[in-house]
């Protein structure tokens, strides 16, 4: 079995395997770190120019992406950005009065947090249709983290100076994220995990709602739905008749309009104008009845003006700054995530690109900011811009119309919505959760990915049962296990030959693939990691030992396995794990008499073959670009090798073609 | 583009890619399970048997190795056995005393600990060569552990139950992980984190004996290197020059007779005795000059007779459970990743295989018995198994007959080690641990692998530097980092067409390969998971922006790409965020007028694409089994289509072939 017979079988017209150049270490270095972090090549713009002043201009345009749309606005452009941001000012003051309340913050803050944010946004960020909001999730995350240990209604300005110092910490977070180009962390919560996680978390808010809606005065803090119904259950004598009708009758009211909107697409409008109307119906409802007087409970007094700085709020010390930070983190990933999310899908749909770092460091700045202007956590909630997006928006000018319109509520406005009941709101927030529980969804992912829909399953029962940072965690954790468990057990298969061809494919695929005589070919689906370097080593032993008793048990005229043929074409990569394994296989193959024989392998994996000599110890000729031409050649070799056996010449002639 | 014309065009003999049929989800289920947990089928020849009660001596069998080799038990392999274990024994009292002494606890513990735990391997264990002890590195942790809580000096009762406690978790948690299979997460330290952080520890242990060598009575309870060096320079003044002296000579004379064993393999016994010898010699000089009344601090009084029983000394109790749980975990995570790797590599040596999950049971026994009977973390390190291996054992008697001899010394020979002084046990630590600084694996590894060699030093520093648990997290977390960003940022490459040929290889490895006008080749090196679905979309955009650009610079006569060809050969496995990906592939394409074709799809991935649906999107059609018939079928429509072209037949001919 030496190297020159394998090259005479080759007929000496084999195309031999490669070893790449060396290149220095700090090239490739260079190079991997350019396409891990660098991979969509954002700075290409700047570097293209010539000269510090251009050079400058060129980055003040890439961070500031206004300053790319503003001087090409016309004025079709702005009639259809009016129409979209007094669209969704529709959507945001009602929603923002709701959401601040579900954060046991004053509701104003709501207002305020759709007044500085998005005209951060529209001067940082990159994508046309994404519309500035807070968002339900992350108001509730907010209220129950901080509630865990700081009451709102025993200490509130506490809780409010650790509800802008948690904004700032996530504000900061999530702009370093962007600047130290690490957005792929966000790539790490699968869409299953998302989709099971953010129908637990309106499951949970929606349970939260029945305080409002039953008109309870006491009430659970915790958020899983054992205790919220023990919480309802226990106390039926003091639900209000008055507030369950008109919660009703408000809900009935949204989820049909929502409906009609669904059916006919044209007409969005009427469920972007629904909650505010409710609003303003409900408050008159109550102003005509007094009903405040009858157990109604009001929003009350808003206070006028414009934001008030709260630059000075800020808690930097233990031992609440812990708490700040923790819940700013955790906040800030969840709001990063689905900011980003929603503004690749329009992206995608629109036809253009945005730089998901570049992205990150706007939403972080506008929470930054936001922090210091008295708004709590923001980011591009997918409702509010869908709705945008239906409303035909053409750029981020709809996000600073919808600005200017909260800008005169909150100027002139905030009385109108001092009888406001607080059941319509608690309606509002059911309506849009009940859009986020994407069944659909889950129902697809049963059909395609059941281990997916387990993943789901098991975010949405963490958030229910347990609470939303335990349903975050399962979330996380059973993806990553399902990455790292697929890299710990990669699959192994035996090849076939299609008959008629020098074609290899899988037998357990391809029912007309049949197996070679003494050479047994397999396929590894994988790199060669640490993580599966044991598992791949006994997994081939075991091949060969099943093939050896498969062909023993057919009689004396089958030979055992006398060649293994590894076809390398889907290992991506190896490691000093993998290369110890390729060097023990090779010597434990050796001891039973059998040849070891690679087809296919990469670059990357002849250098590291080379530079570990394990490809000098297998012999660089028994290496084979195709699995076809390794098979061929030992075909040659067990034919060579078998002197009673009557060789046809057209069959030795068909194994060097 | 129609489906019609792409079959014609391969003259009606394309080798369609079958879907494969529908398996009910439970039979894939149980086939993944079974592949995950029971790779090795080890109950093969548990289930082989027929009968209640063949099954029953089949699964003892099974369990207890020690019935299957001992009937087979001859005399000479019994000679054998009894010179390795003599041989092993005579390392396990030195080693033994000094050990435990480096964990702060009794010495004869050492002893305790090299007498019912190997009893119990012999019974359980199935490695013919692995030796049992205690070792260094998980002494010297239990050591820092527990110390860090529970002083030995002050409160020595407290201590030494804790450490019996720890070694009770220790053994549950890998008789646990054995017997659910788990034993793959052991897999998740790579051998580059084992290298570094064994190399580390080993350093931080050398330099914990300067404080005996030197003789100094105060020394520091950190182990990193800062600490270390600030108490002996800050005591300049209180060294002893007895201590030096002795210690430097047992030093030097332990390493030449390990330089001596290196040199001539055949005189291993001499590196193997010398221990026991420099013991000897000790004593006798101490006793003969009186010098423990000169400031040579001897061990004194050992207890006589076998190890008395602790079950009664377990604390189930907080605060301190909590502890004991914690370092009973860690350390026995450690100490059995040392031994199944120690088992396994002299199993591929000797050519036999060994279970895993099987090992880790007895090793979990051993530990649990051994707690019971005031032994503490015992486990099979590498220098005495490789002792054992080197002085021709047999089978797991050689424990049996350490563990003799071992008795002996305890009901008989402990008065002789009152005099031993103990500079010479760190002699003897020292000399032990300068073989585990494995320098020349990490020359290796700065060959093969420069981010392996990346993760070893980064182990090494986390250990040498931190502490030892900082240095096992660092190189758990670099270890898996790297896993994870392999799957987040895949490779893909662009292939080219070798002239004369079907055969498409890549570009960037075979300088003869050539681009195909109007097809552009790309293959995608990994399974397509969320992790990496958005990067993988962003990515192939790019190449075909970049293909665009190169061809447009080309001139007219050029056309641009016209088929994108995705060579899904190397794509294992897909989920949902992975279909999703190539139905948004597919539609953004389809707006700038270029076709997608899949070359070579695995069975599940054209399951997974047919059941959600994006099969039949991209069209039945348009999938070929190879790179080669896909681009052919491309040409051809590119020919075909293009009206003005000359097309000379014997081209169309050969894209038809």
């Amino acid at each position: 079995m030496g190297g020159a017979s394998a090259e005479a079988a080759n007929g000496g017209a084999a195309v031999r395997v490669p070893v790449p150049p060396a290149r220095p270490f700090l090239d490739t270095f260079r190079g991997n770190l350019k396409e891990t972090f660098f991979p969509d090549d954002p700075f290409r713009s700047v570097v293209r120019e010539r000269g510090a002043g251009r050079r400058t201009v060129a980055a003040l345009r890439y961070f500031f992406p206004f300053l790319e749309w503003a001087p090409a606005y016309t004025p079709g452009a702005f009639k259809s950005d009016l129409i979209a941001g007094i669209t969704i000012a529709s959507l945001a003051i009602p929603q923002g009065i709701s959401y601040a309340k579900l954060a046991n913050l004053p509701p104003v803050l709501g207002l305020y947090s759709s007044f500085v944010p998005p005209l951060v946004y529209a001067l940082m960020g990159s994508s046309k249709d994404l519309a500035v909001g807070t968002v339900a999730v992350a108001s509730l995350l907010i209220g129950s983290m901080l509630g865990s240990e700081v009451s709102p209604t025993d200490n509130p300005a506490l809780y409010l100076h650790l509800a802008f110092t948690a904004t700032f910490f996530a504000g900061v977070f999530q702009a370093s994220l962007g600047l130290l180009r690490l957005g792929f962390i966000v790539d790490f919560l699968s869409h299953a995990a998302i989709v099971g996680f953010m129908g637990g978390a309106a499951t949970v808010v929606c349970l939260q709602q029945l305080k409002g809606v039953l008109g309870l005065v006491r009430f659970t803090t915790s958020t899983d739905i054992v205790s919220v119904m023990d919480s309802v259950f226990s106390q039926t004598h003091q639900w209000r008749w008055e507030s369950v009708v008109l919660g009703c009758a408000f809900l009935f009211f949204l989820l049909v309009t929502r409906f009609i909107s669904k059916r006919r697409p044209k007409l969005f409008w009427i469920s972007a104008a629904a909650p505010l109307t409710s609003v303003i119906l409900g408050s008159v409802l109550v102003y005509l009845t007094h009903a405040e007087n009858h157990g109604i409970e009001v929003i009350g007094y808003l206070k006028k003006g414009l934001n008030p700085p709260s630059v000075t709020s800020l808690l930097f010390s233990p031992p609440h700054m812990m708490l700040a930070l923790k819940t700013g983190i955790i906040t800030g990933v969840i709001a990063l995530a689905e900011g980003i999310a929603v503004g690749r899908s329009f992206a995608m749909f629109k036809n253009y690109n945005i730089d998901g770092n570049k992205e990150m460091i706007a939403i972080g700045t506008m929470n930054i900011l936001g922090s210091f202007t008295s708004c709590y956590l923001t980011t591009g909630p997918f409702s509010r811009s869908a709705v945008n997006y239906n409303a035909g928006c053409k750029t981020a000018m709809s996000n600073v119309i919808m600005s200017l319109a909260v800008m005169i509520t909150l100027l002139f406005l905030t009385p109108l919505f001092h009888y406001t009941p607080l059941v319509v709101l608690s309606a509002i927030i059911m309506s849009a959760m009940l859009g986020l529980i994407d069944y659909q969804a889950a129902a697809h992912l049963w059909q395609v990915d059941k281990v997916d829909f387990c993943v789901c399953i098991g975010a949405y029962l963490g958030v229910v049962f347990g609470s939303v940072e335990i349903g975050l965690v399962v979330a996380i954790t059973i993806s990553i296990l399902r990455v790292l468990l697929f890299i710990a057990r990669p699959r192994t298969t035996v090849l076939g030959n299609i008959p008629n061809s020098r074609i290899y494919r899988r037998m357990d695929q391809y029912a007309e693939a049949q197996s070679v005589p003494g050479v047994l070919v397999l396929r590894v689906d994988a790199p060669i990691y640490f993580a599966n370097a044991s598992y791949l080593r006994e997994r081939i032993s075991r091949w060969i030992d099943d093939e050896e008793e498969r062909t023993k048990g057919k009689g004396e005229t089958e030979m055992g396995v006398q060649y293994v043929v590894l076809d390398m074409g889907a290992v991506g990569s190896i490691d000093t794990s993998g290369t110890s394994m390729m060097d023990e296989l090779k010597k434990s193959l050796d001891r039973r008499g059998m040849q070891i024989v690679l087809a296919n392998p990469g670059s990357e994996i002849m250098k590291k073959l080379d530079s570990s000599k394990v490809l000098e110890m297998i012999g660089h000729d028994w290496i084979f670009p195709t699995v076809g031409e390794a098979v061929a050649s030992c075909g040659y070799m067990l034919h060579s090798h078998k002197p009673g056996t009557v060789m046809d010449s057209a069959a030795a002639h068909e194994n060097m073609v």
